[in-house]
Protein backbone atom coordinates (compact mmCIF):
# COMPACT_ATOMS: atom_id res chain seq x y z
CA UNK A 1 0.00 0.00 0.00
CA UNK A 2 1.30 3.72 -1.15
CA UNK A 3 0.28 6.71 1.11
CA UNK A 4 1.11 9.95 0.59
CA UNK A 5 -0.35 11.89 3.63
CA UNK A 6 0.17 15.93 3.99
CA UNK A 7 1.62 17.37 7.28
CA UNK A 8 -2.46 18.08 7.35
CA UNK A 9 -2.79 14.39 8.05
CA UNK A 10 -4.69 13.72 5.31
CA UNK A 11 -3.98 12.02 1.92
CA UNK A 12 -3.83 9.16 -0.90
CA UNK A 13 -3.79 5.59 -0.36
CA UNK A 14 -3.05 3.26 -3.40
CA UNK A 15 -3.06 -0.86 -3.47
CA UNK A 16 0.56 -1.31 -5.44
CA UNK A 17 2.40 -4.43 -5.29
CA UNK A 18 5.03 -5.21 -2.03
CA UNK A 19 8.25 -4.41 -3.95
CA UNK A 20 8.63 -1.49 -6.85
CA UNK A 21 9.45 -2.55 -9.96
CA UNK A 22 12.27 0.09 -10.54
CA UNK A 23 13.83 1.67 -7.55
CA UNK A 24 17.07 3.94 -7.75
CA UNK A 25 18.76 6.58 -6.16
CA UNK A 26 19.89 9.81 -8.17
CA UNK A 27 22.05 12.72 -7.78
CA UNK A 28 18.99 14.37 -6.52
CA UNK A 29 16.27 11.82 -5.59
CA UNK A 30 15.03 8.30 -5.08
CA UNK A 31 13.53 7.27 -8.41
CA UNK A 32 10.83 4.60 -7.77
CA UNK A 33 8.12 2.92 -10.46
CA UNK A 34 5.57 1.36 -8.58
CA UNK A 35 2.72 -1.03 -10.03
CA UNK A 36 -0.93 -1.04 -8.93
CA UNK A 37 -4.35 -2.86 -10.45
CA UNK A 38 -5.98 -0.40 -10.85
CA UNK A 39 -3.88 2.92 -11.89
CA UNK A 40 -1.55 1.38 -13.63
CA UNK A 41 1.86 1.91 -13.23
CA UNK A 42 3.16 4.78 -11.08
CA UNK A 43 6.06 7.44 -10.83
CA UNK A 44 7.65 8.36 -7.55
CA UNK A 45 9.66 11.06 -6.91
CA UNK A 46 11.32 10.90 -2.88
CA UNK A 47 7.96 8.47 -2.17
CA UNK A 48 5.41 11.87 -3.50
CA UNK A 49 3.36 10.81 -6.22
CA UNK A 50 4.45 12.11 -9.38
CA UNK A 51 1.94 10.67 -12.05
CA UNK A 52 -0.31 7.17 -12.67
CA UNK A 53 -0.69 5.95 -15.94
CA UNK A 54 -4.70 5.88 -15.24
CA UNK A 55 -4.83 9.66 -14.10
CA UNK A 56 -2.09 11.77 -15.71
CA UNK A 57 -3.79 12.85 -18.45
CA UNK A 58 -6.11 15.01 -15.96
CA UNK A 59 -2.24 17.21 -15.04
CA UNK A 60 -0.90 16.84 -18.62
CA UNK A 61 -4.26 17.98 -20.42
CA UNK A 62 -4.75 21.14 -17.93
CA UNK A 63 -0.95 22.22 -18.04
CA UNK A 64 -0.47 21.68 -21.70
CA UNK A 65 -3.64 22.71 -23.56
CA UNK A 66 -5.09 25.59 -21.75
CA UNK A 67 -2.07 27.99 -22.36
CA UNK A 68 -1.25 26.48 -25.65
CA UNK A 69 -5.35 27.20 -26.91
CA UNK A 70 -4.64 30.55 -25.60
CA UNK A 71 -2.11 31.39 -27.78
CA UNK A 72 -2.40 31.93 -32.02
CA UNK A 73 0.11 30.41 -33.17
CA UNK A 74 2.77 28.72 -30.44
CA UNK A 75 5.44 27.48 -32.80
CA UNK A 76 8.48 26.98 -29.78
CA UNK A 77 7.46 25.40 -26.31
CA UNK A 78 9.84 24.72 -23.16
CA UNK A 79 8.94 22.67 -20.97
CA UNK A 80 10.92 22.57 -17.43
CA UNK A 81 10.94 19.44 -14.88
CA UNK A 82 7.81 16.95 -17.00
CA UNK A 83 10.71 14.39 -17.40
CA UNK A 84 7.58 11.76 -17.68
CA UNK A 85 6.84 13.02 -20.78
CA UNK A 86 3.65 13.74 -20.60
CA UNK A 87 3.38 17.38 -20.89
CA UNK A 88 5.51 16.76 -24.17
CA UNK A 89 3.05 14.22 -25.42
CA UNK A 90 0.09 16.98 -25.17
CA UNK A 91 2.44 19.80 -26.65
CA UNK A 92 3.43 17.71 -29.35
CA UNK A 93 -0.50 17.27 -30.52
CA UNK A 94 -0.58 21.14 -31.29
CA UNK A 95 -0.13 21.29 -34.76
CA UNK A 96 1.71 24.39 -35.05
CA UNK A 97 4.46 23.48 -32.83
CA UNK A 98 7.85 23.24 -34.38
CA UNK A 99 9.98 22.31 -31.69
CA UNK A 100 9.82 21.65 -27.87
CA UNK A 101 12.46 21.60 -25.23
CA UNK A 102 12.42 19.45 -22.46
CA UNK A 103 14.77 21.22 -19.30
CA UNK A 104 14.83 17.82 -16.79
CA UNK A 105 17.73 18.28 -14.60
CA UNK A 106 17.33 14.04 -13.43
CA UNK A 107 17.84 12.35 -16.40
CA UNK A 108 16.97 9.16 -14.40
CA UNK A 109 13.49 10.31 -14.56
CA UNK A 110 13.46 10.23 -17.92
CA UNK A 111 14.98 6.83 -18.41
CA UNK A 112 12.52 5.05 -16.05
CA UNK A 113 9.75 6.78 -17.38
CA UNK A 114 10.66 6.12 -21.45
CA UNK A 115 11.14 2.60 -20.18
CA UNK A 116 8.16 1.92 -17.30
CA UNK A 117 5.70 4.45 -18.68
CA UNK A 118 5.86 4.05 -22.57
CA UNK A 119 2.35 5.76 -22.63
CA UNK A 120 3.06 8.74 -20.88
CA UNK A 121 7.05 9.47 -22.03
CA UNK A 122 6.46 7.72 -25.73
CA UNK A 123 6.79 11.11 -27.87
CA UNK A 124 10.06 12.00 -25.77
CA UNK A 125 11.82 10.71 -29.30
CA UNK A 126 9.82 13.09 -31.35
CA UNK A 127 11.81 14.43 -33.72
CA UNK A 128 10.76 18.28 -32.70
CA UNK A 129 11.47 17.15 -29.13
CA UNK A 130 15.34 18.34 -27.82
CA UNK A 131 15.81 17.15 -24.44
CA UNK A 132 18.26 19.33 -21.75
CA UNK A 133 19.39 17.21 -18.50
CA UNK A 134 20.21 20.18 -16.92
CA UNK A 135 19.17 22.91 -14.14
CA UNK A 136 16.81 25.28 -15.73
CA UNK A 137 17.55 28.06 -13.65
CA UNK A 138 20.99 27.79 -15.17
CA UNK A 139 19.35 26.69 -18.41
CA UNK A 140 17.02 29.73 -18.85
CA UNK A 141 19.44 32.44 -17.97
CA UNK A 142 20.65 33.15 -21.56
CA UNK A 143 17.25 32.48 -23.86
CA UNK A 144 15.77 35.70 -24.16
CA UNK A 145 13.17 35.68 -26.51
CA UNK A 146 12.67 32.06 -27.09
CA UNK A 147 9.47 30.85 -26.40
CA UNK A 148 6.00 30.95 -26.96
CA UNK A 149 4.68 29.13 -24.21
CA UNK A 150 6.64 27.81 -21.41
CA UNK A 151 4.98 25.14 -19.19
CA UNK A 152 7.07 24.99 -15.31
CA UNK A 153 6.12 21.50 -14.78
CA UNK A 154 7.99 21.16 -11.63
CA UNK A 155 8.08 19.32 -8.06
CA UNK A 156 7.00 20.66 -5.01
CA UNK A 157 8.69 23.66 -3.65
CA UNK A 158 11.23 21.46 -1.17
CA UNK A 159 13.88 19.26 -2.95
CA UNK A 160 15.25 19.95 -6.50
CA UNK A 161 12.31 21.91 -7.22
CA UNK A 162 13.17 24.62 -4.56
CA UNK A 163 15.07 27.06 -6.57
CA UNK A 164 12.48 27.01 -9.63
CA UNK A 165 9.92 28.54 -6.39
CA UNK A 166 11.56 32.15 -6.77
CA UNK A 167 11.15 35.72 -8.41
CA UNK A 168 14.97 36.03 -10.05
CA UNK A 169 14.00 32.30 -11.21
CA UNK A 170 10.59 33.90 -12.61
CA UNK A 171 11.88 37.00 -14.00
CA UNK A 172 14.22 34.39 -16.17
CA UNK A 173 11.18 32.81 -17.54
CA UNK A 174 9.53 35.74 -18.56
CA UNK A 175 12.60 37.18 -20.57
CA UNK A 176 12.60 34.02 -22.25
CA UNK A 177 9.29 34.59 -23.94
CA UNK A 178 8.60 36.00 -27.32
CA UNK A 179 6.08 38.77 -27.09
CA UNK A 180 3.03 37.21 -26.79
CA UNK A 181 4.14 34.51 -24.68
CA UNK A 182 2.36 32.34 -21.87
CA UNK A 183 4.02 30.99 -18.51
CA UNK A 184 1.97 28.05 -16.78
CA UNK A 185 2.96 26.82 -14.12
CA UNK A 186 1.98 23.88 -11.31
CA UNK A 187 0.89 25.73 -8.57
CA UNK A 188 0.10 23.53 -5.67
CA UNK A 189 -3.47 22.48 -3.73
CA UNK A 190 -5.51 25.12 -3.12
CA UNK A 191 -6.04 22.87 0.13
CA UNK A 192 -3.87 20.95 0.25
CA UNK A 193 -1.08 23.42 0.31
CA UNK A 194 -2.58 27.31 0.64
CA UNK A 195 0.84 28.90 2.13
CA UNK A 196 3.30 27.42 -0.50
CA UNK A 197 0.27 28.29 -3.38
CA UNK A 198 -0.22 31.93 -1.70
CA UNK A 199 3.82 32.06 -1.52
CA UNK A 200 4.51 31.51 -5.34
CA UNK A 201 1.77 33.57 -6.02
CA UNK A 202 2.95 36.76 -4.63
CA UNK A 203 6.41 35.82 -6.16
CA UNK A 204 4.64 35.89 -9.88
CA UNK A 205 2.35 39.01 -9.31
CA UNK A 206 5.83 40.82 -9.11
CA UNK A 207 6.59 39.26 -11.89
CA UNK A 208 3.93 38.94 -14.22
CA UNK A 209 1.00 41.95 -15.06
CA UNK A 210 -1.18 38.99 -15.56
CA UNK A 211 -1.58 35.87 -13.59
CA UNK A 212 -4.76 33.97 -13.12
CA UNK A 213 -5.29 30.55 -11.15
CA UNK A 214 -7.09 27.56 -12.93
CA UNK A 215 -7.67 24.49 -10.80
CA UNK A 216 -9.49 21.14 -11.53
CA UNK A 217 -9.29 17.46 -10.28
CA UNK A 218 -6.43 15.29 -9.76
CA UNK A 219 -7.32 12.06 -8.34
CA UNK A 220 -4.08 10.82 -6.64
CA UNK A 221 -2.27 13.86 -5.33
CA UNK A 222 -3.72 14.51 -1.74
CA UNK A 223 -6.29 16.58 -1.46
CA UNK A 224 -7.28 15.98 -5.05
CA UNK A 225 -7.42 19.20 -6.24
CA UNK A 226 -4.66 21.13 -8.25
CA UNK A 227 -4.47 24.66 -9.53
CA UNK A 228 -1.92 26.33 -12.30
CA UNK A 229 -1.03 30.02 -13.05
CA UNK A 230 -1.10 31.73 -16.12
CA UNK A 231 1.23 34.10 -16.34
CA UNK A 232 1.36 36.51 -19.02
CA UNK A 233 2.58 40.52 -19.93
CA UNK A 234 0.59 40.66 -23.24
CA UNK A 235 -3.54 40.83 -24.08
CA UNK A 236 -5.80 39.65 -20.44
CA UNK A 237 -8.65 41.98 -21.06
CA UNK A 238 -9.47 44.00 -17.77
CA UNK A 239 -11.27 41.37 -15.58
CA UNK A 240 -8.09 39.43 -13.99
CA UNK A 241 -10.31 36.23 -13.10
CA UNK A 242 -11.58 36.40 -17.09
CA UNK A 243 -10.47 32.72 -18.78
CA UNK A 244 -8.21 33.90 -21.67
CA UNK A 245 -9.70 33.92 -24.64
CA UNK A 246 -9.12 30.42 -27.55
CA UNK A 247 -7.12 32.25 -30.09
CA UNK A 248 -7.38 29.65 -32.75
CA UNK A 249 -11.05 27.83 -32.66
CA UNK A 250 -9.86 25.05 -35.28
CA UNK A 251 -7.36 24.32 -33.57
CA UNK A 252 -8.74 23.76 -30.40
CA UNK A 253 -11.73 21.48 -31.84
CA UNK A 254 -9.32 19.31 -33.33
CA UNK A 255 -7.43 18.77 -29.57
CA UNK A 256 -10.95 18.76 -27.83
CA UNK A 257 -11.22 15.69 -30.42
CA UNK A 258 -9.18 13.73 -28.85
CA UNK A 259 -8.76 14.29 -25.50
CA UNK A 260 -10.16 12.90 -22.42
CA UNK A 261 -10.64 15.94 -20.95
CA UNK A 262 -9.87 19.08 -22.98
CA UNK A 263 -12.87 20.86 -24.85
CA UNK A 264 -13.39 24.69 -25.37
CA UNK A 265 -16.13 24.88 -22.77
CA UNK A 266 -13.57 23.35 -19.56
CA UNK A 267 -11.07 25.85 -21.20
CA UNK A 268 -13.02 28.74 -19.27
CA UNK A 269 -14.64 26.55 -16.52
CA UNK A 270 -11.49 25.93 -15.17
CA UNK A 271 -10.61 29.66 -14.64
CA UNK A 272 -13.72 30.37 -12.55
CA UNK A 273 -12.41 28.94 -9.48
CA UNK A 274 -13.73 28.62 -5.04
CA UNK A 275 -13.80 31.90 -3.30
CA UNK A 276 -10.97 30.31 -1.35
CA UNK A 277 -8.68 29.69 -4.25
CA UNK A 278 -9.25 33.38 -5.70
CA UNK A 279 -8.58 34.66 -2.01
CA UNK A 280 -5.15 32.90 -1.83
CA UNK A 281 -4.32 33.80 -5.11
CA UNK A 282 -4.63 37.50 -5.48
CA UNK A 283 -2.20 39.92 -5.49
CA UNK A 284 -1.58 40.22 -2.11
CA UNK B 1 -5.50 5.97 10.40
CA UNK B 2 -9.08 5.67 8.35
CA UNK B 3 -9.12 4.74 4.65
CA UNK B 4 -11.68 4.57 1.99
CA UNK B 5 -10.51 2.44 -0.97
CA UNK B 6 -12.09 1.90 -3.89
CA UNK B 7 -12.59 -2.03 -5.69
CA UNK B 8 -10.34 -0.03 -7.77
CA UNK B 9 -7.42 -0.59 -5.43
CA UNK B 10 -7.28 3.18 -4.64
CA UNK B 11 -8.56 5.79 -2.20
CA UNK B 12 -7.79 8.10 1.00
CA UNK B 13 -6.04 7.94 3.90
CA UNK B 14 -6.83 10.03 7.17
CA UNK B 15 -4.63 10.17 10.59
CA UNK B 16 -8.10 9.61 13.16
CA UNK B 17 -7.73 9.23 16.66
CA UNK B 18 -7.51 5.70 17.55
CA UNK B 19 -11.06 5.45 18.79
CA UNK B 20 -13.72 7.08 17.41
CA UNK B 21 -16.07 9.22 19.59
CA UNK B 22 -19.14 7.75 18.28
CA UNK B 23 -20.07 4.57 17.37
CA UNK B 24 -23.06 2.58 16.98
CA UNK B 25 -24.99 0.46 15.09
CA UNK B 26 -28.44 1.78 13.83
CA UNK B 27 -31.46 -0.17 12.63
CA UNK B 28 -29.68 0.52 8.68
CA UNK B 29 -26.01 0.68 9.44
CA UNK B 30 -23.14 1.62 11.90
CA UNK B 31 -22.75 5.32 12.35
CA UNK B 32 -19.73 6.62 13.58
CA UNK B 33 -17.92 9.92 14.73
CA UNK B 34 -14.02 9.67 13.46
CA UNK B 35 -11.63 12.67 15.44
CA UNK B 36 -8.40 14.30 13.01
CA UNK B 37 -6.41 17.09 13.70
CA UNK B 38 -6.21 18.03 10.15
CA UNK B 39 -9.88 17.69 8.88
CA UNK B 40 -11.94 17.76 12.51
CA UNK B 41 -14.66 15.77 13.46
CA UNK B 42 -15.88 13.40 10.51
CA UNK B 43 -19.16 11.30 9.93
CA UNK B 44 -18.73 7.53 8.57
CA UNK B 45 -21.52 5.18 7.04
CA UNK B 46 -20.74 1.67 7.03
CA UNK B 47 -17.06 2.79 7.25
CA UNK B 48 -17.53 5.05 4.16
CA UNK B 49 -16.56 8.90 4.19
CA UNK B 50 -19.54 11.05 4.48
CA UNK B 51 -18.38 14.20 5.27
CA UNK B 52 -15.76 16.00 7.41
CA UNK B 53 -15.49 19.92 9.14
CA UNK B 54 -13.07 20.92 7.21
CA UNK B 55 -14.12 19.90 3.75
CA UNK B 56 -18.04 19.85 3.54
CA UNK B 57 -18.30 23.30 2.51
CA UNK B 58 -17.21 21.82 -1.26
CA UNK B 59 -19.98 19.09 -1.01
CA UNK B 60 -22.83 21.24 0.73
CA UNK B 61 -22.39 24.20 -1.73
CA UNK B 62 -22.30 22.22 -5.04
CA UNK B 63 -25.41 20.44 -4.14
CA UNK B 64 -27.21 23.43 -3.15
CA UNK B 65 -26.14 26.88 -4.29
CA UNK B 66 -26.08 25.73 -8.00
CA UNK B 67 -30.10 24.62 -8.11
CA UNK B 68 -31.37 27.88 -5.79
CA UNK B 69 -29.72 30.30 -7.93
CA UNK B 70 -31.03 28.90 -11.26
CA UNK B 71 -34.56 28.91 -9.36
CA UNK B 72 -36.49 32.36 -9.93
CA UNK B 73 -37.54 31.92 -6.09
CA UNK B 74 -37.39 29.03 -4.56
CA UNK B 75 -39.64 28.58 -1.52
CA UNK B 76 -39.95 25.04 -0.58
CA UNK B 77 -37.38 23.07 -1.03
CA UNK B 78 -37.18 19.22 0.08
CA UNK B 79 -34.08 17.88 1.05
CA UNK B 80 -33.51 13.44 0.63
CA UNK B 81 -31.10 12.09 3.13
CA UNK B 82 -28.50 14.72 4.34
CA UNK B 83 -29.26 13.75 7.90
CA UNK B 84 -25.76 15.77 8.78
CA UNK B 85 -27.08 19.05 7.77
CA UNK B 86 -24.97 20.63 6.38
CA UNK B 87 -27.13 20.94 2.95
CA UNK B 88 -30.00 22.55 4.95
CA UNK B 89 -27.97 24.53 6.39
CA UNK B 90 -26.92 26.01 2.66
CA UNK B 91 -30.78 26.14 1.91
CA UNK B 92 -31.45 28.36 4.24
CA UNK B 93 -28.97 31.05 3.24
CA UNK B 94 -31.35 31.78 0.09
CA UNK B 95 -33.91 34.30 1.60
CA UNK B 96 -36.75 33.34 -0.47
CA UNK B 97 -37.02 29.93 1.27
CA UNK B 98 -39.68 29.92 3.69
CA UNK B 99 -39.94 26.12 3.96
CA UNK B 100 -37.37 22.97 4.12
CA UNK B 101 -38.31 19.54 4.25
CA UNK B 102 -35.66 17.15 5.50
CA UNK B 103 -36.24 13.36 4.91
CA UNK B 104 -33.86 10.99 6.25
CA UNK B 105 -34.20 7.29 6.84
CA UNK B 106 -31.78 7.08 9.47
CA UNK B 107 -32.55 9.05 13.02
CA UNK B 108 -29.13 8.25 14.13
CA UNK B 109 -27.54 10.15 11.75
CA UNK B 110 -28.94 13.21 12.60
CA UNK B 111 -28.54 13.16 16.29
CA UNK B 112 -24.96 11.77 15.82
CA UNK B 113 -24.68 15.22 13.41
CA UNK B 114 -26.10 17.66 16.55
CA UNK B 115 -23.69 16.42 19.19
CA UNK B 116 -21.04 16.37 17.30
CA UNK B 117 -20.95 18.12 13.95
CA UNK B 118 -22.35 21.36 15.56
CA UNK B 119 -20.75 23.18 12.68
CA UNK B 120 -22.45 21.57 9.75
CA UNK B 121 -25.74 20.36 11.89
CA UNK B 122 -26.06 23.40 13.30
CA UNK B 123 -29.11 24.62 11.45
CA UNK B 124 -31.77 21.74 11.84
CA UNK B 125 -33.37 23.46 14.48
CA UNK B 126 -34.16 26.56 12.47
CA UNK B 127 -37.79 27.15 12.35
CA UNK B 128 -38.26 26.92 8.69
CA UNK B 129 -36.91 23.03 8.53
CA UNK B 130 -39.07 19.98 9.13
CA UNK B 131 -37.56 16.68 9.88
CA UNK B 132 -38.92 13.76 8.64
CA UNK B 133 -37.26 10.37 9.81
CA UNK B 134 -38.82 8.30 7.28
CA UNK B 135 -37.64 6.29 3.87
CA UNK B 136 -37.87 9.06 1.21
CA UNK B 137 -39.34 6.19 -0.90
CA UNK B 138 -42.52 6.44 0.63
CA UNK B 139 -42.36 10.08 1.83
CA UNK B 140 -42.17 11.36 -1.82
CA UNK B 141 -45.30 9.33 -2.85
CA UNK B 142 -48.00 11.35 -2.09
CA UNK B 143 -46.10 15.14 -2.20
CA UNK B 144 -47.36 16.13 -5.80
CA UNK B 145 -46.70 19.58 -6.60
CA UNK B 146 -44.95 21.08 -3.46
CA UNK B 147 -41.52 21.72 -3.90
CA UNK B 148 -39.28 24.69 -6.00
CA UNK B 149 -35.97 22.48 -5.38
CA UNK B 150 -35.23 18.53 -4.28
CA UNK B 151 -32.30 17.84 -3.57
CA UNK B 152 -31.11 14.32 -3.79
CA UNK B 153 -28.57 13.97 -1.27
CA UNK B 154 -27.76 10.06 -1.10
CA UNK B 155 -25.05 7.63 0.14
CA UNK B 156 -23.90 5.72 -2.84
CA UNK B 157 -26.41 3.10 -4.79
CA UNK B 158 -25.87 -0.12 -2.77
CA UNK B 159 -26.94 -0.62 1.30
CA UNK B 160 -29.46 1.99 3.03
CA UNK B 161 -29.66 4.44 -0.28
CA UNK B 162 -30.64 1.51 -3.25
CA UNK B 163 -34.07 2.73 -3.51
CA UNK B 164 -33.21 6.07 -4.45
CA UNK B 165 -31.28 5.24 -7.49
CA UNK B 166 -34.39 3.85 -9.43
CA UNK B 167 -36.52 4.81 -12.81
CA UNK B 168 -39.73 4.73 -10.10
CA UNK B 169 -38.31 6.93 -7.29
CA UNK B 170 -37.11 10.04 -10.27
CA UNK B 171 -40.40 9.84 -11.21
CA UNK B 172 -41.97 10.27 -7.96
CA UNK B 173 -39.10 13.01 -7.33
CA UNK B 174 -40.11 14.81 -10.48
CA UNK B 175 -43.96 14.39 -9.99
CA UNK B 176 -43.05 16.43 -6.31
CA UNK B 177 -42.30 19.30 -7.95
CA UNK B 178 -44.12 22.55 -8.84
CA UNK B 179 -43.95 24.14 -12.10
CA UNK B 180 -40.22 25.21 -13.35
CA UNK B 181 -39.13 23.27 -10.31
CA UNK B 182 -35.43 21.73 -10.57
CA UNK B 183 -34.01 18.35 -8.66
CA UNK B 184 -30.14 18.05 -8.03
CA UNK B 185 -29.09 14.68 -7.39
CA UNK B 186 -25.26 13.91 -6.48
CA UNK B 187 -24.22 11.24 -9.17
CA UNK B 188 -21.05 9.84 -7.46
CA UNK B 189 -17.43 10.25 -8.92
CA UNK B 190 -16.69 9.96 -12.58
CA UNK B 191 -13.24 8.49 -11.94
CA UNK B 192 -14.16 6.49 -9.58
CA UNK B 193 -16.95 5.11 -10.32
CA UNK B 194 -17.81 5.63 -13.98
CA UNK B 195 -20.24 2.27 -14.19
CA UNK B 196 -22.44 3.89 -10.92
CA UNK B 197 -22.68 7.20 -12.62
CA UNK B 198 -23.26 5.61 -16.07
CA UNK B 199 -26.44 3.30 -14.75
CA UNK B 200 -27.70 6.66 -12.44
CA UNK B 201 -27.63 8.81 -15.60
CA UNK B 202 -29.40 6.73 -18.39
CA UNK B 203 -32.82 6.11 -15.65
CA UNK B 204 -32.68 10.39 -15.15
CA UNK B 205 -32.54 10.35 -19.20
CA UNK B 206 -35.55 8.37 -19.00
CA UNK B 207 -37.67 10.92 -16.46
CA UNK B 208 -37.02 14.41 -16.97
CA UNK B 209 -36.31 16.25 -20.83
CA UNK B 210 -33.17 18.04 -19.61
CA UNK B 211 -30.39 16.41 -17.32
CA UNK B 212 -26.87 18.13 -17.43
CA UNK B 213 -23.79 17.21 -15.05
CA UNK B 214 -22.14 19.16 -13.07
CA UNK B 215 -18.52 18.61 -11.13
CA UNK B 216 -15.70 19.49 -9.27
CA UNK B 217 -13.36 18.40 -5.93
CA UNK B 218 -14.24 17.06 -2.94
CA UNK B 219 -10.93 16.05 -1.01
CA UNK B 220 -12.02 13.55 0.97
CA UNK B 221 -13.76 11.14 -1.28
CA UNK B 222 -11.79 8.43 -3.35
CA UNK B 223 -10.79 10.02 -6.50
CA UNK B 224 -10.92 13.51 -4.96
CA UNK B 225 -13.95 14.53 -7.71
CA UNK B 226 -17.72 14.13 -7.81
CA UNK B 227 -20.58 14.78 -10.22
CA UNK B 228 -24.28 16.08 -9.49
CA UNK B 229 -27.24 16.06 -11.73
CA UNK B 230 -29.05 18.90 -12.48
CA UNK B 231 -32.37 17.57 -13.82
CA UNK B 232 -35.36 19.77 -14.73
CA UNK B 233 -38.68 19.50 -17.49
CA UNK B 234 -38.51 23.42 -17.74
CA UNK B 235 -36.58 26.02 -19.46
CA UNK B 236 -33.13 24.78 -19.84
CA UNK B 237 -31.79 26.07 -23.64
CA UNK B 238 -30.85 24.08 -26.37
CA UNK B 239 -28.07 23.02 -25.34
CA UNK B 240 -28.25 20.59 -22.96
CA UNK B 241 -24.39 20.98 -22.08
CA UNK B 242 -24.81 24.68 -21.19
CA UNK B 243 -24.80 25.98 -17.39
CA UNK B 244 -28.51 26.78 -16.69
CA UNK B 245 -28.83 30.70 -16.09
CA UNK B 246 -28.29 32.33 -12.52
CA UNK B 247 -32.02 33.47 -12.58
CA UNK B 248 -32.15 35.99 -9.31
CA UNK B 249 -28.44 37.70 -9.56
CA UNK B 250 -28.59 39.73 -6.94
CA UNK B 251 -29.42 36.87 -4.20
CA UNK B 252 -26.86 34.72 -5.76
CA UNK B 253 -24.39 37.41 -5.23
CA UNK B 254 -25.33 37.78 -1.59
CA UNK B 255 -24.63 33.99 -1.48
CA UNK B 256 -21.12 34.17 -3.52
CA UNK B 257 -20.57 36.76 -0.26
CA UNK B 258 -20.09 34.29 1.91
CA UNK B 259 -19.25 31.59 0.49
CA UNK B 260 -15.90 29.70 0.73
CA UNK B 261 -16.68 27.99 -3.06
CA UNK B 262 -19.51 29.37 -4.76
CA UNK B 263 -19.41 32.53 -7.02
CA UNK B 264 -21.39 33.72 -10.11
CA UNK B 265 -18.44 32.59 -12.31
CA UNK B 266 -18.52 29.26 -10.86
CA UNK B 267 -22.01 28.19 -11.24
CA UNK B 268 -21.15 28.61 -15.31
CA UNK B 269 -17.79 27.06 -14.68
CA UNK B 270 -18.89 23.62 -12.76
CA UNK B 271 -20.93 22.37 -16.01
CA UNK B 272 -17.22 22.68 -17.71
CA UNK B 273 -16.81 19.45 -17.64
CA UNK B 274 -14.22 16.81 -19.54
CA UNK B 275 -14.89 15.30 -22.08
CA UNK B 276 -14.89 11.53 -20.13
CA UNK B 277 -17.85 12.76 -17.56
CA UNK B 278 -20.10 14.43 -20.64
CA UNK B 279 -19.51 10.47 -22.48
CA UNK B 280 -20.44 9.21 -18.71
CA UNK B 281 -23.69 11.15 -18.70
CA UNK B 282 -24.70 11.23 -22.20
CA UNK B 283 -28.62 10.32 -22.74
CA UNK B 284 -27.17 6.56 -23.34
Amino acid sequence: MYKEITPNGYGIAIETDEKPLYSAQSEFQKVEILTSKGLGNILTLDDLMMTTVEDEFFYHEMISHIPLCSHPCPESVLVIGGGDGGTVREVLRHKTVKNVELCEIDGLVIEASKQFLPSIAGKLDDSRVKIFVEDAIEYIKDKKGRYDVVLIDSTDPMGPGEGLFTEKFYTNVKESLKEGGIVVAQSESPFANPKEMRMMYRLLHKVFKCVKPYAGPIPTYPGGYWSWAFCTDYTCGANTLAAPEIQDVERAKEIEKNSKLYNCELHKGVFAVPNFVRKISEDA
